[in-house]
């Protein structure tokens, strides 16, 4: 396990879309991936719909456990897009429309009408988060980083903001692929991985052509600790006769 | 909207790997897909580690809120597979073997170790779910329905389930693409909807071959009322020079 004073983060991914089977999210594989690197914990993700309440509860919630809250979704000019407006009611204060996002939307788009000046509102006390791809910007209120929905503008905003996080020990990972069912070898997993705590070891079974193996995931923050776990499971799965194959 | 006596639902997905940034979820988008067709409103998903408390407290919450809550993900046989117990400690009970779930692994192979066996531990008070494509079954005890990771696993399993839910009016949509960016029809989008409000209206932006436009989607349970909604989109749409076009 990586020390209890980590940083941890949870997503809160906004959008009726999302639920309704219509979309399949693309920010939370990402955001798993880019927090790992960055040594902070994603703890949990929600999914919420496009409702007032239950994104200012959520958040709330959320922002209360976590040292970070990321959100994606519901920050453009649309009549569904109430994010902004949700956000402030969690924090218990109201939109401004803040001048430079309206300088930023303006270039975007010199005919500025209202619908477009409803993305340069956002709660009192927020910071304005770059976007690199369209001009609509996102925002960070307090430990609260709002994304858009789009996976390519999320991402490029979430570049703009990785270097005010404060990281934690990066978590690294190493994968030993092995052939043989889980049910074969899950006692020795289970022996290994109570000997070696300070890592998390996860079995995340496959099937490739007609063959039934398992990856099977070290994850951490201490290298040695990683490599000595490899080390035992590619001992034991190959007396097993597992043929483990370490694959990164 | 929906009438608020229909049918809901929640989905909680468990494991590390879905946060770490390893693995990409598939079943959100298909439960949602399925639950809709059903008439059962997706309230909500969250995605949780592999951790007792956690994924006890967050199912108990869940449970409490919605008709019905679908899991997926943690009952295979390996250490980390820690779902069973989570929701026996969620309820208040124990987990018991069941004697058809051990006949049904004996059938999937005879070798039934004590990692195999670990499958056949269900949460005293419930029933089986079929398992069509591997042999260990999920579980199902009140309106919490336990299904595997495995996207075509937990497909088969939930297709052995469907009947046993109690179906809301159907959901439906249509979708309208038109060619222009959301801020030059959002005014107009967002008076329909405010004359539309018994079905909900999304849109949802793109960019295709070099040109914005968005796909406004709406959905409803009364064919009716959606046409009524479709038809007035496509006249103000055209009218504005937005190329609506039915897709579906």
């Amino acid at each position: 396990m990586t020390a209890s004073s980590a940083p941890t983060a949870a997503v809160l991914l906004i959008g009726n879309e999302l639920l309704s089977g219509k979309t399949q999210d693309a920010n939370l594989q990402f955001l798993g991936t880019e927090l790992s690197a960055l040594g902070i914990r994603l703890m949990e993700a929600r999914v919420v719909r496009d409702d007032h309440e239950a994104i200012a509860a959520h958040l709330n919630e959320l922002r209360a456990l976590y040292t970070y809250v990321f959100t994606t979704g519901g920050i453009g000019p649309t009549h569904d897009d109430i994010t902004a407006e949700s956000i402030a009611r969690a924090f218990g204060t109201e939109l401004e429309v803040n001048a430079e996002a309206v300088e930023r939307l303006k270039r975007g788009n010199p005919e500025l009408n209202d619908a477009r000046l409803r993305m340069a509102r956002v709660p009192i006390g927020s910071a304005l988060i770059d976007n690199p791809l369209s001009m609509a910007p996102g925002f960070h209120i307090e430990n609260v980083f709002v994304l858009a929905g789009i996976p390519a503008i999320a991402r490029s905003m979430f570049g703009t903001i990785a270097t005010q996080l404060t990281p934690g020990a990066a978590i690294v990972s190493a994968t030993v692929d092995v052939l043989a069912r889980e049910g074969d070898f899950a006692d020795a997993l289970d022996s290994i991985a109570r000997r070696h705590t300070g890592v998390e070891i996860g079995s995340y079974p496959f099937s490739r052509e007609g063959r039934f193996g398992a990856s099977l995931v070290v994850r951490g923050t201490d290298r040695d600790e990683i490599d000595a776990a490899v080390t035992e499971i590619v001992r034991v799965m190959g007396e097993r006769g597992a043929e483990p194959r370490l694959v990164d």
